[in-house]
Protein backbone atom coordinates (compact mmCIF):
# COMPACT_ATOMS: atom_id res chain seq x y z
CA UNK A 1 0.00 0.00 0.00
CA UNK A 2 1.58 3.14 -1.31
CA UNK A 3 0.65 6.38 0.34
CA UNK A 4 2.10 9.65 -1.98
CA UNK A 5 3.01 12.72 -0.92
CA UNK A 6 -0.18 14.96 -0.56
CA UNK A 7 0.67 18.09 -3.32
CA UNK A 8 -0.28 20.58 -0.68
CA UNK A 9 2.45 19.42 1.29
CA UNK A 10 5.54 19.40 -1.48
CA UNK A 11 6.85 22.84 -0.39
CA UNK A 12 7.40 21.61 3.45
CA UNK A 13 8.92 18.59 1.70
CA UNK A 14 11.42 20.91 -0.38
CA UNK A 15 12.03 22.67 3.05
CA UNK A 16 13.00 19.62 4.65
CA UNK A 17 14.74 18.33 1.99
CA UNK A 18 17.27 21.28 1.85
CA UNK A 19 17.96 21.68 5.34
CA UNK A 20 18.69 17.31 5.27
CA UNK A 21 21.29 17.71 2.71
CA UNK A 22 24.40 16.55 4.00
CA UNK A 23 23.35 13.67 6.85
CA UNK A 24 22.85 10.08 4.97
CA UNK A 25 21.10 8.41 7.57
CA UNK A 26 18.47 11.34 7.79
CA UNK A 27 17.59 12.19 4.32
CA UNK A 28 14.41 13.10 3.11
CA UNK A 29 14.39 9.36 1.76
CA UNK A 30 13.80 8.98 5.84
CA UNK A 31 11.20 11.16 5.90
CA UNK A 32 9.28 9.65 2.83
CA UNK A 33 9.48 6.45 4.51
CA UNK A 34 8.83 7.83 8.10
CA UNK A 35 5.56 9.17 5.93
CA UNK A 36 4.64 6.00 4.36
CA UNK A 37 4.98 4.01 7.51
CA UNK A 38 3.16 6.44 9.70
CA UNK A 39 0.08 6.30 7.30
CA UNK A 40 -0.07 2.70 7.76
CA UNK A 41 -0.29 3.06 11.46
CA UNK A 42 -2.60 5.94 11.37
CA UNK A 43 -4.83 3.61 8.76
CA UNK A 44 -5.28 1.59 11.93
CA UNK A 45 -6.37 3.70 14.30
CA UNK A 46 -9.01 5.84 15.63
CA UNK A 47 -9.34 9.81 15.15
CA UNK A 48 -6.15 10.58 13.66
CA UNK A 49 -6.04 14.22 12.80
CA UNK A 50 -4.26 13.81 9.37
CA UNK A 51 -3.27 17.71 9.48
CA UNK A 52 -1.03 17.55 12.23
CA UNK A 53 0.60 14.22 11.69
CA UNK A 54 1.01 14.89 8.12
CA UNK A 55 3.62 18.38 8.60
CA UNK A 56 4.59 16.70 11.73
CA UNK A 57 6.27 13.95 9.61
CA UNK A 58 7.70 16.19 7.52
CA UNK A 59 9.55 18.63 9.92
CA UNK A 60 10.59 16.18 12.66
CA UNK A 61 14.00 16.19 11.83
CA UNK A 62 14.06 19.88 10.44
CA UNK A 63 16.86 20.33 13.28
CA UNK A 64 18.84 17.62 13.02
CA UNK A 65 22.26 18.83 11.06
CA UNK A 66 22.18 21.28 13.18
CA UNK A 67 22.22 18.98 15.85
CA UNK A 68 24.67 17.14 14.34
CA UNK A 69 26.61 20.06 13.76
CA UNK A 70 26.95 21.75 17.60
CA UNK A 71 30.02 19.26 18.91
CA UNK A 72 29.26 20.47 22.52
CA UNK A 73 26.04 18.37 22.40
CA UNK A 74 23.65 20.54 23.56
CA UNK A 75 20.88 21.14 21.05
CA UNK A 76 18.52 19.10 21.03
CA UNK A 77 17.00 18.56 17.59
CA UNK A 78 13.42 17.82 18.83
CA UNK A 79 13.23 20.97 20.85
CA UNK A 80 14.99 23.34 18.56
CA UNK A 81 13.19 20.99 15.28
CA UNK A 82 9.58 21.97 16.79
CA UNK A 83 10.97 25.68 17.79
CA UNK A 84 11.75 26.03 13.43
CA UNK A 85 8.58 24.04 12.59
CA UNK A 86 6.56 26.55 14.44
CA UNK A 87 8.38 29.05 12.73
CA UNK A 88 7.32 27.51 9.06
CA UNK A 89 3.89 26.34 9.72
CA UNK A 90 3.20 30.21 10.92
CA UNK A 91 4.53 32.04 7.70
CA UNK A 92 2.59 29.40 6.25
CA UNK A 93 -0.70 30.49 7.81
CA UNK A 94 -1.08 27.18 9.54
CA UNK A 95 -4.24 27.83 12.68
CA UNK A 96 -2.41 28.08 15.80
CA UNK A 97 -3.94 25.13 16.95
CA UNK A 98 -2.69 22.38 14.87
CA UNK A 99 0.87 24.39 15.24
CA UNK A 100 0.62 23.76 18.66
CA UNK A 101 0.06 19.96 17.78
CA UNK A 102 2.58 19.42 15.41
CA UNK A 103 5.28 20.99 17.92
CA UNK A 104 4.08 18.46 20.66
CA UNK A 105 4.41 15.44 18.09
CA UNK A 106 8.50 17.01 17.24
CA UNK A 107 9.35 17.25 20.46
CA UNK A 108 8.50 13.64 21.69
CA UNK A 109 9.63 11.58 18.77
CA UNK A 110 13.10 11.20 20.40
CA UNK A 111 14.02 7.94 21.98
CA UNK A 112 15.92 8.97 24.62
CA UNK A 113 13.84 11.98 25.82
CA UNK A 114 11.47 12.93 29.02
CA UNK A 115 8.94 13.95 27.00
CA UNK A 116 6.30 10.97 26.40
CA UNK A 117 4.20 11.71 23.42
CA UNK A 118 0.52 11.96 24.37
CA UNK A 119 -1.66 12.57 21.42
CA UNK A 120 -2.28 9.75 18.90
CA UNK A 121 -0.28 12.16 16.28
CA UNK A 122 2.95 11.96 18.11
CA UNK A 123 2.42 8.49 19.32
CA UNK A 124 2.20 7.62 15.44
CA UNK A 125 5.27 9.49 14.37
CA UNK A 126 7.06 7.81 17.70
CA UNK A 127 6.50 4.54 16.23
CA UNK A 128 7.26 5.40 12.62
CA UNK A 129 10.27 7.18 13.43
CA UNK A 130 11.83 4.34 15.18
CA UNK A 131 10.32 1.26 12.84
CA UNK A 132 12.57 2.86 9.89
CA UNK A 133 15.63 1.73 11.46
CA UNK A 134 14.43 -2.26 11.30
CA UNK A 135 13.59 -4.41 8.93
CA UNK A 136 15.61 -4.36 5.71
CA UNK A 137 15.79 -0.97 5.87
CA UNK A 138 17.45 -1.17 9.23
CA UNK A 139 20.03 -3.47 8.19
CA UNK A 140 20.70 -1.25 5.00
CA UNK A 141 20.59 1.80 7.64
CA UNK A 142 23.15 0.32 10.29
CA UNK A 143 25.65 -0.93 7.85
CA UNK A 144 25.62 2.61 5.85
CA UNK A 145 26.28 4.16 9.72
CA UNK A 146 29.23 1.54 10.15
CA UNK A 147 30.72 2.93 6.71
CA UNK A 148 30.55 6.07 7.89
CA UNK A 149 31.79 5.32 10.76
CA UNK A 150 35.10 3.18 9.96
CA UNK A 151 33.15 0.44 12.56
CA UNK A 152 33.38 -3.43 11.62
CA UNK A 153 31.14 -5.63 9.40
CA UNK A 154 30.99 -8.10 12.02
CA UNK A 155 31.54 -8.34 15.86
CA UNK A 156 32.05 -11.90 17.05
CA UNK A 157 32.55 -10.69 21.16
CA UNK A 158 30.11 -9.38 22.90
CA UNK A 159 31.39 -6.38 24.15
CA UNK A 160 30.98 -6.52 28.10
CA UNK A 161 32.59 -10.89 27.85
CA UNK A 162 34.92 -9.36 25.96
CA UNK A 163 36.14 -6.67 28.01
CA UNK A 164 35.70 -8.52 30.80
CA UNK A 165 38.02 -11.77 29.40
CA UNK A 166 41.08 -8.39 28.59
CA UNK A 167 41.52 -6.42 31.48
CA UNK A 168 44.68 -5.65 33.02
CA UNK A 169 44.82 -4.31 36.31
CA UNK A 170 41.31 -3.72 35.87
CA UNK A 171 41.51 -1.79 32.67
CA UNK A 172 41.05 -3.08 29.13
CA UNK A 173 44.34 -3.48 27.52
CA UNK A 174 46.26 -3.46 24.56
CA UNK A 175 44.48 -3.57 21.01
CA UNK A 176 40.80 -3.91 22.69
CA UNK A 177 40.29 -0.47 21.58
CA UNK A 178 40.34 -1.41 17.32
CA UNK A 179 38.54 -4.83 18.56
CA UNK A 180 35.72 -3.53 20.40
CA UNK A 181 34.89 -1.31 17.41
CA UNK A 182 31.44 -1.57 17.05
CA UNK A 183 29.10 -3.01 14.55
CA UNK A 184 25.56 -3.39 13.34
CA UNK A 185 25.18 -6.68 14.87
CA UNK A 186 25.75 -5.52 18.42
CA UNK A 187 23.55 -2.68 17.60
CA UNK A 188 21.08 -4.95 16.45
CA UNK A 189 21.50 -7.24 19.34
CA UNK A 190 21.66 -4.48 22.35
CA UNK A 191 19.33 -1.83 21.03
CA UNK A 192 16.78 -2.50 18.17
CA UNK A 193 15.85 -5.94 19.30
CA UNK A 194 14.05 -3.94 22.41
CA UNK A 195 12.08 -1.33 19.91
CA UNK A 196 8.83 -3.21 19.58
CA UNK A 197 8.46 -3.13 23.60
CA UNK A 198 8.87 0.63 23.26
CA UNK A 199 6.34 1.52 20.95
CA UNK A 200 3.03 3.74 21.38
CA UNK A 201 -0.02 1.70 18.61
CA UNK A 202 -0.62 -2.07 18.15
CA UNK A 203 -0.14 -1.72 14.33
CA UNK A 204 3.57 -0.11 14.63
CA UNK A 205 4.26 -3.09 17.29
CA UNK A 206 3.41 -5.55 14.73
CA UNK A 207 4.91 -4.04 12.25
CA UNK A 208 8.06 -3.37 14.40
CA UNK A 209 8.33 -7.68 15.35
CA UNK A 210 8.21 -8.92 12.06
CA UNK A 211 11.19 -6.39 11.24
CA UNK A 212 12.97 -7.19 14.11
CA UNK A 213 12.36 -10.84 13.01
CA UNK A 214 13.94 -9.95 9.13
CA UNK A 215 17.20 -8.66 11.06
CA UNK A 216 17.51 -11.59 13.41
CA UNK A 217 17.54 -14.09 10.14
CA UNK A 218 20.23 -11.84 8.02
CA UNK A 219 22.17 -11.05 10.91
CA UNK A 220 22.47 -15.45 11.45
CA UNK A 221 23.24 -15.91 7.62
CA UNK A 222 25.58 -12.88 7.99
CA UNK A 223 27.45 -15.19 10.83
CA UNK A 224 27.12 -18.27 8.84
CA UNK A 225 28.35 -16.89 6.14
CA UNK A 226 31.61 -15.45 7.65
CA UNK A 227 32.09 -18.90 9.48
CA UNK A 228 31.79 -20.37 6.05
CA UNK A 229 28.88 -22.31 7.00
CA UNK A 230 27.39 -20.67 3.84
CA UNK B 1 32.77 -25.77 7.47
CA UNK B 2 35.18 -23.75 9.45
CA UNK B 3 38.72 -23.38 8.54
CA UNK B 4 41.10 -21.92 10.93
CA UNK B 5 44.11 -19.99 9.54
CA UNK B 6 47.29 -22.50 10.20
CA UNK B 7 49.69 -21.12 13.17
CA UNK B 8 51.87 -20.95 10.55
CA UNK B 9 50.57 -18.42 8.56
CA UNK B 10 49.47 -16.30 11.75
CA UNK B 11 52.64 -13.70 10.94
CA UNK B 12 51.42 -13.15 7.24
CA UNK B 13 47.88 -11.75 8.81
CA UNK B 14 49.64 -10.01 11.40
CA UNK B 15 51.40 -8.47 8.29
CA UNK B 16 48.45 -7.87 6.17
CA UNK B 17 46.60 -6.72 8.87
CA UNK B 18 48.92 -3.83 9.86
CA UNK B 19 49.02 -2.89 6.33
CA UNK B 20 45.13 -3.29 5.84
CA UNK B 21 43.93 -1.07 8.77
CA UNK B 22 41.93 2.15 8.04
CA UNK B 23 40.27 0.69 4.85
CA UNK B 24 36.66 -0.57 5.68
CA UNK B 25 35.73 -2.72 3.24
CA UNK B 26 39.27 -4.68 2.55
CA UNK B 27 40.29 -5.29 6.36
CA UNK B 28 41.86 -8.31 7.74
CA UNK B 29 38.20 -9.56 8.20
CA UNK B 30 38.17 -9.41 4.54
CA UNK B 31 40.96 -12.13 4.48
CA UNK B 32 39.71 -13.86 6.94
CA UNK B 33 36.35 -14.44 4.66
CA UNK B 34 38.04 -14.97 1.49
CA UNK B 35 40.25 -17.58 3.33
CA UNK B 36 37.21 -19.43 4.62
CA UNK B 37 35.42 -19.64 1.45
CA UNK B 38 38.80 -20.38 -0.72
CA UNK B 39 39.30 -23.52 1.13
CA UNK B 40 35.47 -24.63 0.67
CA UNK B 41 36.22 -24.43 -2.80
CA UNK B 42 39.86 -25.89 -2.74
CA UNK B 43 37.96 -28.70 -1.15
CA UNK B 44 35.90 -29.77 -4.02
CA UNK B 45 39.01 -29.05 -6.51
CA UNK B 46 42.02 -31.70 -7.55
CA UNK B 47 45.42 -31.47 -7.33
CA UNK B 48 45.22 -27.79 -5.60
CA UNK B 49 48.82 -26.31 -3.69
CA UNK B 50 47.77 -25.15 -0.53
CA UNK B 51 51.17 -23.54 0.33
CA UNK B 52 50.26 -21.41 -2.92
CA UNK B 53 46.84 -20.95 -2.27
CA UNK B 54 47.31 -20.20 1.70
CA UNK B 55 49.67 -16.94 1.26
CA UNK B 56 48.35 -15.74 -2.06
CA UNK B 57 44.83 -15.33 -0.08
CA UNK B 58 46.56 -13.61 3.23
CA UNK B 59 49.08 -11.43 0.84
CA UNK B 60 46.61 -10.50 -2.09
CA UNK B 61 45.64 -7.22 -0.60
CA UNK B 62 48.57 -6.36 0.55
CA UNK B 63 49.02 -3.52 -1.51
CA UNK B 64 45.12 -2.32 -1.52
CA UNK B 65 45.73 0.61 0.85
CA UNK B 66 48.62 2.18 -1.84
CA UNK B 67 46.75 2.04 -4.52
CA UNK B 68 43.87 3.89 -2.74
CA UNK B 69 46.14 6.66 -1.97
CA UNK B 70 47.70 6.92 -5.16
CA UNK B 71 45.36 9.96 -6.47
CA UNK B 72 47.15 9.27 -9.91
CA UNK B 73 45.11 5.84 -10.52
CA UNK B 74 48.41 4.87 -11.75
CA UNK B 75 48.88 1.63 -8.92
CA UNK B 76 47.70 -1.28 -9.86
CA UNK B 77 47.40 -3.18 -6.22
CA UNK B 78 47.28 -6.79 -8.05
CA UNK B 79 51.01 -5.84 -9.72
CA UNK B 80 52.02 -4.05 -6.69
CA UNK B 81 50.77 -6.33 -4.41
CA UNK B 82 52.91 -9.71 -6.05
CA UNK B 83 55.72 -7.77 -5.93
CA UNK B 84 55.35 -7.07 -2.25
CA UNK B 85 54.17 -10.32 -1.52
CA UNK B 86 57.20 -11.96 -3.08
CA UNK B 87 59.46 -9.53 -0.65
CA UNK B 88 57.50 -10.48 2.05
CA UNK B 89 57.87 -14.39 1.38
CA UNK B 90 61.00 -14.33 0.36
CA UNK B 91 62.26 -13.01 3.38
CA UNK B 92 60.99 -15.56 5.82
CA UNK B 93 62.72 -18.72 3.12
CA UNK B 94 59.28 -19.24 0.97
CA UNK B 95 61.08 -21.34 -1.74
CA UNK B 96 61.43 -19.32 -5.54
CA UNK B 97 59.26 -21.85 -7.24
CA UNK B 98 56.34 -20.72 -4.51
CA UNK B 99 57.08 -17.00 -4.93
CA UNK B 100 56.27 -17.23 -8.09
CA UNK B 101 53.13 -19.26 -8.05
CA UNK B 102 51.67 -16.94 -5.39
CA UNK B 103 52.37 -13.89 -7.33
CA UNK B 104 50.44 -15.41 -10.37
CA UNK B 105 47.39 -15.84 -8.13
CA UNK B 106 47.62 -12.21 -6.60
CA UNK B 107 48.84 -10.33 -9.84
CA UNK B 108 45.60 -11.96 -11.71
CA UNK B 109 42.94 -11.68 -9.12
CA UNK B 110 41.71 -8.03 -10.17
CA UNK B 111 38.26 -8.07 -12.00
CA UNK B 112 38.77 -5.70 -14.75
CA UNK B 113 42.65 -6.77 -15.65
CA UNK B 114 44.02 -8.08 -18.57
CA UNK B 115 45.57 -11.31 -16.36
CA UNK B 116 43.75 -14.62 -16.40
CA UNK B 117 44.09 -16.31 -13.70
CA UNK B 118 46.01 -19.93 -15.49
CA UNK B 119 46.69 -21.84 -12.30
CA UNK B 120 43.84 -23.59 -9.95
CA UNK B 121 45.12 -21.53 -7.06
CA UNK B 122 44.72 -18.55 -8.85
CA UNK B 123 41.47 -19.22 -10.04
CA UNK B 124 40.19 -20.26 -6.37
CA UNK B 125 41.52 -16.90 -5.00
CA UNK B 126 39.84 -14.85 -7.60
CA UNK B 127 36.71 -16.51 -7.14
CA UNK B 128 37.01 -16.59 -3.51
CA UNK B 129 37.48 -13.02 -3.57
CA UNK B 130 35.09 -11.82 -5.56
CA UNK B 131 32.09 -13.95 -3.79
CA UNK B 132 33.15 -11.75 -0.51
CA UNK B 133 30.98 -9.16 -2.65
CA UNK B 134 28.16 -11.49 -2.39
CA UNK B 135 25.17 -12.70 -0.47
CA UNK B 136 24.72 -10.94 3.44
CA UNK B 137 28.01 -10.50 3.86
CA UNK B 138 27.66 -8.43 -0.06
CA UNK B 139 24.62 -6.51 1.46
CA UNK B 140 26.99 -5.60 4.63
CA UNK B 141 29.05 -4.37 2.42
CA UNK B 142 27.83 -2.40 -0.40
CA UNK B 143 26.02 -0.39 2.69
CA UNK B 144 29.28 0.68 4.18
CA UNK B 145 30.69 1.75 1.14
CA UNK B 146 27.35 3.32 0.12
CA UNK B 147 28.07 5.15 3.70
CA UNK B 148 31.45 5.88 3.61
CA UNK B 149 30.38 7.91 -0.29
CA UNK B 150 27.48 9.28 1.28
CA UNK B 151 25.53 8.01 -1.45
CA UNK B 152 21.58 7.52 -1.53
CA UNK B 153 20.01 3.95 0.56
CA UNK B 154 18.22 3.20 -2.23
CA UNK B 155 17.58 4.59 -6.12
CA UNK B 156 14.44 3.67 -8.02
CA UNK B 157 15.61 5.07 -11.02
CA UNK B 158 17.76 3.08 -13.53
CA UNK B 159 20.65 5.61 -14.28
CA UNK B 160 20.74 5.54 -18.23
CA UNK B 161 16.68 6.15 -17.98
CA UNK B 162 17.02 8.63 -15.69
CA UNK B 163 19.78 10.44 -17.80
CA UNK B 164 17.74 10.18 -21.09
CA UNK B 165 14.85 11.74 -19.76
CA UNK B 166 16.69 14.57 -18.07
CA UNK B 167 18.63 16.07 -20.63
CA UNK B 168 18.23 19.79 -21.21
CA UNK B 169 20.14 20.46 -24.76
CA UNK B 170 21.98 17.29 -24.84
CA UNK B 171 23.21 17.35 -20.83
CA UNK B 172 22.14 16.61 -17.78
CA UNK B 173 20.33 19.37 -15.87
CA UNK B 174 19.88 20.49 -12.82
CA UNK B 175 19.46 18.67 -9.45
CA UNK B 176 20.51 15.54 -11.78
CA UNK B 177 23.78 15.12 -10.10
CA UNK B 178 22.38 14.27 -6.35
CA UNK B 179 19.26 12.12 -8.15
CA UNK B 180 21.90 10.06 -9.74
CA UNK B 181 23.79 9.55 -6.69
CA UNK B 182 24.85 5.62 -6.57
CA UNK B 183 23.04 3.15 -4.84
CA UNK B 184 23.46 -0.55 -3.60
CA UNK B 185 21.02 -1.82 -5.25
CA UNK B 186 21.55 -0.29 -8.92
CA UNK B 187 25.78 -1.67 -7.62
CA UNK B 188 23.82 -4.99 -7.63
CA UNK B 189 21.43 -4.69 -10.35
CA UNK B 190 24.30 -3.51 -12.79
CA UNK B 191 27.31 -5.13 -11.46
CA UNK B 192 27.48 -8.24 -8.99
CA UNK B 193 24.44 -9.99 -10.78
CA UNK B 194 26.97 -10.72 -13.21
CA UNK B 195 29.88 -11.75 -11.54
CA UNK B 196 28.76 -16.04 -11.28
CA UNK B 197 29.46 -16.30 -15.12
CA UNK B 198 32.62 -14.78 -14.44
CA UNK B 199 34.05 -17.46 -12.25
CA UNK B 200 36.17 -20.26 -12.80
CA UNK B 201 35.56 -22.88 -10.35
CA UNK B 202 31.91 -24.82 -10.17
CA UNK B 203 31.87 -24.52 -6.77
CA UNK B 204 32.64 -20.81 -7.01
CA UNK B 205 29.54 -20.44 -9.55
CA UNK B 206 27.12 -22.73 -7.23
CA UNK B 207 28.08 -20.55 -3.72
CA UNK B 208 27.69 -17.52 -5.76
CA UNK B 209 24.52 -18.32 -7.23
CA UNK B 210 23.16 -18.75 -4.07
CA UNK B 211 24.61 -15.81 -2.85
CA UNK B 212 23.09 -13.77 -5.64
CA UNK B 213 19.39 -14.93 -4.98
CA UNK B 214 19.71 -13.96 -1.35
CA UNK B 215 20.95 -10.39 -2.68
CA UNK B 216 17.82 -10.57 -4.62
CA UNK B 217 15.44 -11.20 -1.72
CA UNK B 218 16.76 -8.77 0.24
CA UNK B 219 16.63 -5.72 -2.30
CA UNK B 220 13.22 -6.85 -3.03
CA UNK B 221 12.60 -6.74 0.02
CA UNK B 222 14.30 -3.13 0.89
CA UNK B 223 11.63 -1.90 -1.96
CA UNK B 224 8.70 -3.60 -0.52
CA UNK B 225 9.59 -2.08 3.05
CA UNK B 226 10.04 1.75 1.34
CA UNK B 227 7.15 1.81 -0.72
CA UNK B 228 5.24 0.67 2.26
CA UNK B 229 4.04 -2.85 1.08
CA UNK B 230 6.09 -4.22 4.13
Amino acid sequence: MEFAIDGKYLKLLEIVEKELSGDSSHTVDHIQRVWQTAMQIAAEEKDVDLDVLKPAVLLHDIAKIKEDLDKSGKTDHALLGAEIAGEILKQRQYPRETIIKVQHCIQTHRFRSEREPVSIEAKILFDADKIDVLGAIGVARSFMIAGEHHERLYSFTPLKEYIADNLVDGKPSGRIKDILKHAPNLEFETKDIKIPAKLYTAKGRTMAKEKIKYMAEFFARLRSEIVGDK
